[in-house]
């Protein structure tokens, strides 16, 4: 093949999948109308359906799974995200539960609220409604597909969901059983699609049609959300960094400064909410930190300290700049003993990642200053950082936590997916 | 001058702006944390001064004021941009005035809300804190100058303001008043930065600045707008097109559809919520298009109408498929008769811009059918579209119009320029 020919192939391909990403769009888009007049009991039923349609549905969701680890295997993947990929039967009844949880939520579109009279005699207020049609990139996790289809459908929106290639098949057999459900229950069949091409360009495409999808939302690894953030013109739900941080204060009961600080680095060590950094007010650091420091040691967990930290705790590590600013997502604590809430706010701020915080104290002001001068999308007192977790709000699901300030902050749920228009209500009313 | 050394003068001039916008970048972010803890008084305290000063200092601006006259004049810019530009003492007024209602607006941030106990012992809420840095992007009325400034700082965000070249005189004086109010009442002299500088290039930095910049407000016509958004590495409050409805339903009360209908098109023309497009439901268009087009007559409004329409109102043009998707902010209407609601909702999605839309009937069900599937931030019953304002809302004060859908639809006053943290409050609570 002559490299022009050669090209001129590319370019016929690019083309292709740009109209490939166009017509979902369309669709989408056209979906997004029905859906968002339809009324709650029809995507209840559709819910319903679509857990039953999993379950019965089961041994060809786990055989094209198996094709999925087959060929992960050959490609060599590491093992934990042949984990991710795996489905058995308990993850496929995990999911069906899920669906269902979210059928039982309330819905949130229609919603209204703040109906006030004003002084020309119209009645202003606010009904929620959908954003319209919500693109989802994601990897390995196939219960992503129908988790995500479950809280956009809920929400009243339409949805295009990019998956990873690995997870193919997978994904494709659960498409099958959502589109399913969808026409089982007289729901628009495109209210859903699932790309069944994972060219990395109908990523580069979705991520630049404004005019089709109104929110994406990339759930991964870091690189996977900084790619999508920088090349993106649609507005983007995302979730960076969580290096979260436990400070204990001079008036913290020390009984709760240890209970939170253990359990916020001890419960998980892989989760964003996790916290990377603790923070000890001076007056107290010699009384709390041989408690900790025994329990972390005991835990199998490092200790990188500044050097206050290391005339107590002597065994530590010394901290470089570098540790207050990473996320290990492992058992490793960076400790840094500081003057006053003063220097600790300021650490925070110009270390962190606004992700989550957390102060024990028993100090009404500090409490006080603390929640309003930390600028994270949670901010905590006496509790620790690994509840910052739609689940444990109250949200009764997720699609993800948003570290943005934009639109939505922190845990995303139901409410994330949809946005406050304005309702006015006259009688003959002109200005 | 060789070409080479003159590519090199460029490169170092775009390095030069590169520069200057990531320093106000920089005092920027500094200054919108002392300014999201400052206290209510604090920052009221500041916008009293301000009015003041701008009182004070009412000779100094006009001076410079005519100078941008001056050589706006010079330029031979066009009469509409220059009353735009124009400043007189009742503008100064006006614009003291403004501020002063913003000092007065409740302040939103560290509202707390919605604090509910969970299963797990925390309680969680949110609280509304300011976005960080806003970016404002304008043209030429030297007014916004201030009105943006006092918007801000009221919301606890730090500003860049970026005004057109031909009111940078106007602006700077302005600016002046500002920075002596920030520092005469203790706050950061950088919580509010006008560019001094006015390359197009620093647009092109200041959109693409997401370290520093929290979103970014374009005000002004419709091609600057586009191309900020199109550029925009920030997220942006945008408004673009305005072809704002009225429906006319079977069951509509002939009265208020004629009060509706006339004060849609003619209380004011070049406004973005005036009626672009009449619908009027078949089974009233021959009682209720003849009294409407003898009013429109008398007021000067040309009638652009579909082939329905032009067999009642016979002198009417025709309609072309453009006019559908026209915003004429002009003494023209484009009047279509349409067999029913779906018909009308369906011309709603098809060619409206999703700015505001109004149904006028009697019909409960109809009321409750247009709220909620017609997608626009102001959706309206028996109300003239021309309510679609933040004074009339009760926002007290407006940043601006929102035809988006993320984070703010419609006017967008102080809580537009904040978002919701959430709080979690706990007792020593683990996970």
């Amino acid at each position: 093949m002559s490299p022009t020919t050669n090209t001129k192939a590319k370019a016929a391909k690019a083309d292709d999948i740009a109209a490939y990403m166009r017509e979902k769009g369309v669709k989408a888009r056209a979906a997004s109308r029905a859906l968002a007049r339809a009324d709650t009991g029809a995507k209840n039923a559709c819910l319903f359906a679509l857990a039953e349609i999993l379950l019965a549905e089961s041994k060809s969701i786990l055989e094209a799974n198996a094709a999925d680890m087959r060929e992960g295997r050959a490609r060599k993947l590491d093992d934990a995200l042949l984990d991710r990929l795996e489905l058995n039967p308990d993850r496929i009844a995990a999911m069906a539960d899920g669906v269902r949880q979210v059928a039982n939520l309330p819905d949130p579109v229609g919603e209204l609220s703040d109906l006030k009279l004003r002084p020309s005699g119209i009645q202003v207020g606010r009904m929620r409604a959908p954003l319209g049609v919500v693109g989802i990139i994601y990897e390995s996790r196939p219960n992503v597909t129908a988790d995500a289809a479950a809280l956009c459908l809920k929400s009243g929106n339409a949805a295009i969901l990019r998956g990873g290639s690995e997870a193919l098949q997978s994904n494709l057999a659960i498409a099958r059983c959502i589109e399913r459900a969808l026409t089982d229950t007289g729901l628009p069949r495109d209210a859903v699609q699932i790309l069944d091409i994972t060219d990395r360009r109908t990523v580069t495409e979705m991520v630049a049609m404004p005019e089709f999808i109104d929110v994406i939302i990339p759930r991964g690894g870091k690189g996977l959300v900084a790619a999508v953030a920088e090349a993106a013109r649609v507005p983007v739900i995302k979730h960076l960094d969580g290096i979260c941080h436990v400070y204990i204060d001079a008036d913290a009961d020390l009984e709760k400064a240890v209970a939170v600080s253990v359990n916020a680095k001890t419960q998980r060590y892989g989760t964003c909410n996790t916290m990377e950094t603790l923070l000890v007010d001076v007056a107290v650091a010699e009384s709390v930190l041989p408690i900790l420091g025994e329990i972390y040691a005991e835990a199998g967990v490092e200790i990188r300290g500044c050097e206050r930290t290391r005339r107590i705790l002597t065994d530590a590590r010394p901290a470089t700049e570098e540790d207050w600013r990473t996320e290990y997502l492992a058992p490793i604590l960076a400790v840094r003993v500081v003057d006053d809430i003063d220097q600790a706010i300021d650490h925070i701020e110009t270390y962190g990642s606004h992700h989550t915080d957390a102060i024990v104290t028993e100090n009404y002001s500090k409490v006080r200053r603390f929640l309003r001068e930390v600028d994270s999308s949670s901010v905590m007192v006496n509790a620790s950082t690994r509840f910052a977790d739609g689940y444990e709000y109250g949200l009764g699901a997720e699609i993800g936590i948003s570290t943005d300030k934009f639109h939505a902050r922190g845990p995303v749920g139901l409410e994330g997916l949809t946005s406050l228009k304005w309702v006015v209500l006259g009688d003959g009313s002109v200005r």
